[in-house]
């Protein structure tokens, strides 16, 4: 069974929020870990109504310091007090953040949380692994906006090849060759036959990827940081006929999100943070898909799952 | 045509929203005035899902300094600064409230809202008249909370009686008379006839008040505050099985909230600010109606209108 690599947006809209849709909080379930990115008002909500568990999430990456990015950070911190968590909860962000929660904190009279808010300064002008483990990888890059901002790049780590049990047998392999096996040599039997690798192993599934890149002008040097992911979101504000706008307040349009994606050779391309002046995303997503033509607009509740190849 | 005295529920939950209630916020519509009632996360959510118009509310009451009642103020607030809102902004609150808005204003870098925010610093020690224009009034006054907490009373104005035309003709009454007799004097005809009042005019409309009560304990100082409005509304955070634990944490049970309603004699009770232990309200109602049978329980985009005795 594989372990799911899943996406859930649950908020997709812009600053000034729209009768159908929040402003910016996606989760990624990735092989159990679930990461919160950005947390805009009305997230503790979307969490709820995606079934997805508060006491699970464990890592808060914030992009930047917008109110629709962020906004939701106190109802969801006060409401986990409330709840009674007790495991850290670490929050990756431009390091000015924990100034606003602890004021917020402090104002409510919450001495004692429970748990431990554990803030980890993100760097704003290089790439930067940010979280580890023995699965997962978390990197921040900076994008383009007004303000310091990050994007956040989700890799699930390489396995290593998989020995056919059959070869182990056939050419008596010791146990002791195995990892040199796993880890890309060949073998030599006992009469001195020597067996390719590619005889010996099959390869592991390709491991992979989700990269978030929200809010940000047109930013090619994003390009090699994000190369070949297999999802990418990239915020999408603006239509072509207002990519002056854009500019002005370091957004993207459709068209720019599709271009970036068309060079880093993504698989699938997420557009989402439209303006609240489209009723409907058709038109961001025509232009997007003219150039990328693998792009889906989002909406509140959507999931993708990334699969391995069988 | 009358003018609506209408009620809409934003938010009708507790401090834990559930998947399909939000925290508090309502907002009255009193005559053409729409008055905001608490903000809890959402509200500016909910605002626009009611088709309610930001621009049309200029003054927002908060009855206390819980998340669950303040958390959607400085989203509501930033959306108004994005919209480019003219007008005053007043909130009539603790006054504790204004340093943690503006610390958020700051950390935002907002330096120019576009409009004034004006702050009323309420009296929780006293009922206090706190708005009042030509046709309208608003008082808060004290509850029994945990922290300071203020209901609010609002109140249509009483108009004066209408002179029956027909009366004018018959009695020959000077114009100059028509003002005292609105004020109820008799009149004396110019052959001494004496006319009694009540055959000369038609009573006004009975005015319209209602009357928002959370949170509080069980209260019975309320009663005289609210005596007879058309609608109260009244937390009932509890079952009455957990009436140990409404004590303790200064919250009412449904029955709490009935015993209130049929004291002060209202119209209709309205309960809301269910804990989320509740799927769904239903033990509420039954307990509330079992002492007041003129109650509902609230949801969210509920509407409550009041309208004059024809």
């Amino acid at each position: 069974m594989q372990l799911p690599f899943e996406l859930t947006i649950l908020g997709s809209s812009s600053a000034v929020p729209t009768s159908k849709r929040y402003p910016t909080a996606q989760v990624l379930n990735a092989l159990g870990r679930f990461f919160l990115i950005d947390c805009g008002e009305g997230t503790q909500h979307q969490i709820r109504k995606n079934k997805l568990s508060f006491g699970k999430i464990n890592h808060i990456f914030i992009s930047h310091l917008h109110g629709d990015h962020i906004f939701g950070l106190i109802g969801l911190i006060s409401t986990q007090i409330l709840l009674g968590r007790r495991n850290d909860l670490h929050i990756y962000a431009n390091s000015n953040l924990q100034k606003l929660i602890q004021f917020q904190l402090d104002f409510l009279g919450n001495e004692e949380l429970g748990f431990r808010l554990v803030f980890h300064p993100l760097n704003f002008k290089k790439k930067q692994l940010i979280y580890e483990d023995k699965r997962v990888t978390v990197t921040s890059f900076p994008l383009n906006h007004r303000i310091p901002c990050n994007g956040f790049l989700f890799r699930e780590k390489a396995k290593e090849p998989n020995i056919i049990k059959e070869m182990v047998k056939k050419y008596r392999i010791p146990i002791k060759e195995i990892k040199n096996i796993k880890a890309g040599a060949n073998f030599t039997t006992s009469k001195g036959d020597r067996i390719k690798n590619e005889d010996l192993v099959v390869p592991a599934p390709k491991a992979r990827s989700y990269a978030f890149c929200s809010d940000t002008a047109y930013f090619e040097q994003l390009v090699p940081i994000i190369k070949g992911v297999d999802l990418l979101y990239h915020e999408a504000t603006f239509a072509d006929s207002e990519k002056e706008i854009a500019q002005m307040t370091f957004h993207s349009t459709a068209k720019d999100a599709a271009k970036i994606a068309q060079q880093a050779g993504v698989g699938k391309l997420l557009i989402g943070h439209f303006s609240a002046r489209y009723k409907n995303p058709e038109l961001l997503l025509e232009e997007a898909r003219s150039t990328f033509p693998e792009t889906d607009a989002v909406f509140e509740d959507d999931q993708y799952s990334v699969k391995h190849d069988q």
